[in-house]
């Protein structure tokens, strides 16, 4: 890794700045395909799948006899991997479930909030070599725990036509309700806009690459929500003199595994440490299946001297990284000077595997800096909180005036008069109620 | 009113469908303005705002001296009803803080989630002939509340070339940092990009017209949040034989005269409330300042009658309303069947202004069906919940195999290593402890 030492303040945005991801121009063929697909359903998404993901079936509906048929290629081993995984996201989204607190603001003024499911919602899950059955979990399960009545899911078929097992059982086991074997720009647009095959969902979640992506700003475009914009997998690590360098290696490394554009940093206050997590950063990458692509993320990655562990941690709030791992002293205590970040791993013991899997944490995070602004994915992401009111005669008699007094200042007098004519009625019983005592 | 009677379920969603706000061309105009802004900075701002706003000064930035006078200019009367709406906001969106619940998963494996606030946010104000210091306050004391460091408030300058005294007053209040007199979309474009004047925002909350709501639309493109898209503001009224036919006509004209596109449904189980409420329209419009408006409005609108209230609110749920009045029997029992809406009002004396103004809920709330997939701002707005776990050698001991099997099944090696490094470590050490026994 390229090591700079203690770079001056003034060009931290600089070197936190992220390679920017051109969507203009796929956003013409996005545009494209989105047409057909309102305009020919089906056909337009089938024409699609058959043209990018050398899809040759005739329907894209994954139907229930090959769901059920998808347990039985799925070893006993991983199933109790999952099961673990599965109870222990549960555990932690379920803790994410609010009561209703209701609030007088005012004597006789009562103001609460209440969550509501967001009604149907969409998984997305890529494709590629291997199946991403921990994002099926990872989206899937809070959804049923909010309420989501409908939960669609589509993953483009993989080289043998079908999407793989593992993601089928994941999603039956989690509550998905259909699935559909269709990837890319064409299974955002049937989502967005609904087919006959396909429930239209107001919400769109998952990962993705480009296509995805720009898919689903222009989704959002059209009137559907999205989980969050997405950009490469991120990494920092802080590390002192505490950490072991060998954990922190595997740690760079199973974020850099991830592509050839993910984004590894190490920050430190020690020289020796980022030389001693280098060698073993030499070490274990000899090993690695995934070696050339690791390579390549790492060419692209930093590590980043600076005077304390306080300075580094400075540092990383102006990143604003995906997942961020504290290998120092005291990591809880030090946590609290974290400002922008998606998930904070504390110690060396919390590894990022660890949340990407079985925690329960949800592994569906902001990355690009997106962490300044957004929450990763949770309970909240899939649900509304609708705010409700109820005033009495106490109520209207105590904030009364001074709606009136500023509706006439923002010069709305019909909002004006639904107050005064609430007020005359308060005062007219009044004044019943005082001359029958 | 046009008045409809029983129509088809299959009808609901044609009956529900906004009017479509076209935003594709002024995006070209968004563009090139956000471009020179880029580009020029305060020098590009100025010009729009010349050229649009007819703003004549050399500077923007509204100073210190100018929002200290403005408070002489706002009368005692309207800060006390200022002072009132202030305190309930403040107590309902304090309400909302959350305590940290630390969750253990697994034995040894904790996880949590705190609150951070975002820490520069924008603020846009519309311009136009009443000072909408309402907004000022819904947005500014959530985000004061939140701890967000900078406040950042734009608006357009008024006739006199100056930003209403109230909206300064109220900025000044509740705990704005910055204020700019610059409206339109080179304010969007000063806030997403930052100049040497505007200081850079993560995120961007307010109303505003068509230009304004496709440059948020732009700047989340650009990397900027925006609080939720926005369209023309709606009411619907369910009523039935228990509601006061005036209450609920000064309701539908309050929304009425917001504009001419103001969306504006009432729905009935009962024929002769209809007509009651009806008859008082046309009394109470004929005293409005704004009737012409809200004649305008009124056209757009309709009464649908149906068999029952229970009809009612599933019509209402599939049009998912910003604002709801439930002026009907059991109100609170009858909002248990709402699943879409921005905000409810239940019951007789739960007018809409009063949550405009000052009952203390929030009053930006999600227009044109997105209450479907989104909530009304709240104090979660101005924050994200970054998540933590600590994990325990127990905790890598009770979860680490289905990591490393979950890994090994994705084909992501590196990830599984990162978890074998550390379960062989902790059974080293768990030998030598025995050994030592």
């Amino acid at each position: 890794m390229k090591t700079l030492n203690n770079p001056a303040e003034r060009k931290w945005p600089q070197l936190a700045e992220r390679s920017a991801i051109k969507q203009a121009r796929l956003m013409e063929l996005v545009d494209k395909v989105f047409y057909d697909i309102r305009k020919k359903g089906d056909k337009a998404v089938l024409k699609y799948a058959r043209q990018f993901d050398r899809f040759s079936a005739d329907d894209f509906t994954v139907d229930h006899e090959t769901i059920e048929a998808a347990s039985q290629q799925v070893s006993e081993r991983l199933k109790q991997a999952i099961a673990l995984a599965k109870s222990n996201i549960e555990k932690f989204h379920f803790s994410q479930k609010e009561e209703i607190v209701k609030v007088e603001t005012s004597p006789g003024v009562v103001c609460w909030r209440e969550a509501r499911p967001i009604e149907n919602v969409g998984i997305y899950v890529p494709g590629g070599t291997a199946p991403l059955f921990s994002t099926v979990l990872m989206l899937a399960i809070p959804a049923k725990i909010a309420g989501c009545k409908e939960i669609v899911l589509c993953s483009p078929p993989g080289k043998e036509g079908a999407i793989h097992p593992a993601i089928l059982y994941a999603a039956n086991l989690a509550g998905v309700t259909r699935i559909f074997a269709v990837g890319g720009i064409q299974a955002i647009g049937a989502m967005s806009f609904g087919t006959k095959s396909v429930p239209k969902v107001e919400k769109i979640f998952g990962p993705g690459n480009q296509y995805v992506m720009t898919a689903k700003h222009a989704a959002q475009y059209y009137g559907t929500a999205i989980d969050m914009p997405a950009g490469p997998s991120e990494l920092l690590v802080v590390a002192d003199e505490t950490c072991r360098p060998s954990f922190v290696a595997s740690d760079l490394l199973s974020q850099a595994e991830h592509g050839p554009d993910s984004e590894v940093i190490l920050l430190s206050d020690n020289k020796k440490v980022v030389k001693e997590i280098n060698k073993e950063l030499d070490i274990q990458l000899a090993n690695l299946p995934r070696k050339e692509m690791a390579e390549k993320a790492l060419k692209n990655s930093r590590a980043i001297l600076f005077k304390d562990v306080e300075t580094c941690i400075r540092f990383s709030n102006v990143y604003a990284p995906e997942h961020l791992i504290l290998a120092v002293e005291n990591p809880v205590l030090r946590s609290r000077e974290v400002t922008n970040a998606g998930s904070v791993f504390l110690g060396n013991y919390s590894c990022e595997s660890a949340g990407d899997y079985a925690s329960g944490t949800n592994h569906t995070l902001p990355t690009s800096g997106y962490a300044k602004a957004y929450s990763g994915v949770s309970l909240d992401s899939f649900i509304k909180k609708i705010t409700f009111q109820q005033l009495s005669e106490e109520g209207i008699v105590g904030i009364g005036v001074a709606v009136e007094t500023m509706a006439e200042a923002e010069e709305l007098f019909a909002h004006k008069n639904a107050m005064t004519l609430r007020l005359g009625e308060v005062s007219a019983q009044q004044a019943k109620n005082y001359e029958n005592s």
